[in-house]
């Protein structure tokens, strides 16, 4: 690993503080099967709170609390014994859900492939009582199951002030609200991607706070974009490019992780198209915080991150295919990332070139815009299939909605050749789709930059929409409106139900849609 | 509860410091199935403590530490992560075993009617690594699972300094060293009752350290005992002394025993032997110390025990019987318990009257005397049965060993009667028998004060020689030679393998066996 440790320091100096928030649990529920629901379970109310804390509960009996909402946070209970002197340990099992399915099916029963540890439960013996339980770890839910697993014969228990400090680095106050006539699901939509941001935004912008927890940069471009718009807390991006920036590869490739704990270290994944996105979004940093001393700091490491991805190209201009997990671009096990690699080199570039203007870097402007010439004409030379009128990827020339949707992005037909891509894109559907919010954050931009905004909102609506009506509570690291019970790790139990990639309708709704910030008008001709 | 507040602070103040010793592993084991080993476990050898803590260990994977002896303590581990950055938490489950049994089977198949929550064992998730892991809770044990539940595809773990820090209020260096003539056996035999005692010395005699963990009396009485002999540590009885005599039932019987936390506080069970050991404990504490002040103080609640013991005399100077769990005498489902607790209530009027005579309470003593002399000829009037030369209890005129060995601890027959009864139990032996150390004690001492040393001697190596061959660290709660699987709880799990009532070997060593100590010889007639 390469570490500019005055980068690291300066990572280190913006750890932002926490808000802190109580929040008590608003009622009890179960969970009930229900073909009709997602992923075939639906909660139904069981009864107030006041009534289930004024219970007292033995061997093998469980309850669940709904705390009305996603919550991120630290979880404390207050529990005393009833009946003779406690004469045996309290054996206490806790489960935290973000969804239904998380309380409701047996984690015993998960054989996924990521780590089991993941499964947020906890299983306690407490052998004094009364204690408040003041639990170490934070959790990620929005049920919570209490199951005694013993007493003993002699004596139960009962529950008190069960409560989560909830935390975050957002400032809620921050956000402005939206005008009264914008439409109700799109303000739901709006909503809940902020909630999504506020959850994942806590000492770095985390992926997931339930699962992975941790600062990738796809991820931190999508979440920087949306709190531009809501939050603005700048410093937080800040920290995370500088952590970026400090903590490289070997070859001086930006990694696509990085842990914050035990001490900050960058993890060894390296992917083709998250190393450039260092270059996007200290692009999209600088063009909203005007952070000079910033920018001049890490252009060196953009610059490199910019010779490493060009260093990639064959001699006809084309960037190397690859078998191996070597561009992320979607999750999708058939995709072809030849050509989406291609495009987001050519985006970084695009966003590189404007970067060195800026600095007043002739050179290096220089040689940035001949590179740019060269990646689309190598584009439209060998991935442009003028037949079929759609860009392919690969040995096997595949049509994808992910290559037609970075192309667009990337600018490489002029604007009015993007807006018939994109709209042909949904005439003549190519075979291999989307999966992820990840993935479709781009076709919406894609469609509002090439002037589609009905189509934009259609299409937000499908997608973000459609997860509203099926219950989120915050946007979902994995959703496909066709099938439900998706998961590209083997269960359902271990996705993350709060993810940061999905937090941008908010992004698309205060920057298109919104009267005086929208930069571009619809042309017309989409719908 | 009727509680005497000034004797409960004095018995706060006598709590004792825990002198600690740091413990660290011995050996890596395996446990294997052997039908001729105790319970069918057998250890063996699987290396060496630092080869397996050179090696990493991934999900699934586990090893199993022992720690060459019996401990009782707080453990601490260290854990560092192996491989790529940690990137998901470790889940690690931690299970304490004082025997093979308890780490060779799984505790999920329990279902004995104890609380499945003495089960020893912790899963925990560290969500950063390197990490101390301090366990705060008490454990009891010899054997250290350590099963690693999942890190993740791209990190292993590994572990050092795995240590105990064990405890006791007892200070080992106050005993004694036998005198090396002693037999092997014996001595080993001896070694292992101080080790029992030692590890249920805490902030009060507990009578299991891994399971009840609190005073019963009934432990209490034979634990001072070996205590006099070994440790001497005087204000340790006196506390738990004021601990009962400071909190009793509402109609001031003295209960069978006490919690210490979270503040000291009396259990409702309600026991008619244990209840009257009050006097007899108090009588060994006055002997052996010479406390008047504590004996002045705590008298009158001695002769509370012996009047309310005196009110379940029938018109015919009998104790009532009943079908409940009124006293306990012995784990054995068929003994009937009107004769020996009959001969308790003489046992500790003998002794309450010695106490009277101290203190110079004349009428008292007279009053005393009266009803020793009432219960021993209605014992000898109703429950002496002349044809078959044995006492009998109950409607049924139950002959067992319990009635036998307590009426000659009572003193019911003279000293030449009690050793031909003695003598008798093994001719033509009852078949109700003992199934507890606690009741082989009191045949052990019954024979030894009928000048039956030899037999006792035979017996102690019958009973808890046998222990120390089938293994036995500390001395067991439970054990029949004849059903090695036995366990009044339904599960050889949850049994306790260092128990106080199994300690008092070393007592009947040091006062009967040693030259200089004995205060009775053998008439020769017994073996």
């Amino acid at each position: 690993m390469g570490i500019h440790q005055k980068f690291v320091e300066k990572a280190e100096k913006l750890v932002p503080d926490l808000h802190k928030t109580i929040v008590w649990p608003q009622s009890v529920i179960e969970v009930v099967v229900d073909e009709e629901a997602f992923q075939g379970w639906r909660t139904q109310p069981a009864g107030a709170v006041t009534d289930k804390l004024a219970q007292s509960f033995g061997k093998g009996e469980s309850f669940i609390l709904d705390f009305g909402d996603h919550q991120v946070g630290y979880v404390s209970l207050t529990i005393k014994s009833e009946g003779s002197p406690q004469d045996a340990p309290l054996g206490l099992k806790l489960i935290f859900g973000e969804m239904p399915c998380e309380v409701a099916e047996l984690f015993d029963s998960y054989e996924g492939w990521l780590s089991k540890s993941w499964l947020q439960e906890e299983t306690v013996y407490i052998d004094v009582l009364p204690a408040v339980l003041k639990l170490p770890r934070r959790y990620c839910f929005r049920y919570l199951k209490v199951e005694v697993i013993d007493t003993s014969r002699k004596y139960t228990v009962s529950f008190a002030d069960i409560r989560c400090t909830a935390v975050t680095s957002a400032d809620v106050s921050k956000v402005k609200p939206l005008p009264a006539e914008l439409p109700e699901d799109l303000a739901a939509i709006d909503r809940i991607s902020i909630k999504t941001l506020q959850d994942c935004m806590q000492t770095v912008f985390e992926d997931g706070p339930k699962r992975d927890r941790r600062l990738w940069i796809g991820d931190l471009r999508l979440q920087a974009l949306a709190n531009y718009y809501t939050f603005g807390h700048y410093d937080l991006v800040k920290r995370c490019l500088y952590l970026f920036g400090g903590m490289t590869l070997e070859d001086g490739t930006v990694g696509a992780c990085v842990f914050e704990k035990p001490h900050p270290i960058v993890d060894d994944t390296r992917l083709y198209d998250y190393a450039l996105f260092f270059v996007a979004t200290l692009y999209d940093y600088y063009e909203t915080s005007k952070d000079r001393e910033a920018l001049v700091e890490l252009w060196p490491v953009a610059l490199e991150q910019i010779r490493i991805g060009l260093s990639r190209l064959d001699a006809s201009g084309l960037v190397r295919d690859d078998d191996t997990w070597w561009c992320f671009t979607d999750w999708h096990p058939k995709l072809n990332k030849q050509a989406s690699a291609q495009a987001v080199l050519l985006y970084s570039l695009t966003r590189g070139h404007a970067l060195a203007e800026v600095l007043g870097e002739e050179q290096e402007a220089a040689f940035i815009a001949d590179q740019m010439n060269r990646v689309r004409r190598a584009s439209l030379t060998h991935l442009w299939d003028s037949e079929k009128n759609f860009f392919v990827s690969g040995p096997d020339k595949q049509i994808s909605w992910a290559s037609q949707v970075w192309m667009v992005l990337a600018g490489v037909l002029n604007e009015t050749e993007n807006a018939q891509l994109m709209d042909r894109l949904f005439e003549q559907p190519p075979e291999i789709g989307m999966t992820t919010p990840y993935m479709h954050h781009h076709l919406i931009e894609a469609l509002f930059e090439s002037g589609r905004t009905e189509k934009a909102v259609e299409q937000m609506r499908a997608y973000w929409g459609e997860m509203v009506k099926d219950g989120a509570d915050c946007f979902w690291e994995i959703y496909n409106p066709n099938d439900k019970k998706l998961s590209p790790y083997g269960s359902n139990l271990i996705n993350s139900y709060c993810h940061a990639w999905s937090c941008t309708p908010t992004y698309f709704i205060r920057k298109y849609l919104l009267p005086g910030e929208a930069a571009k008008e619809d042309d017309g001709r989409s719908a």
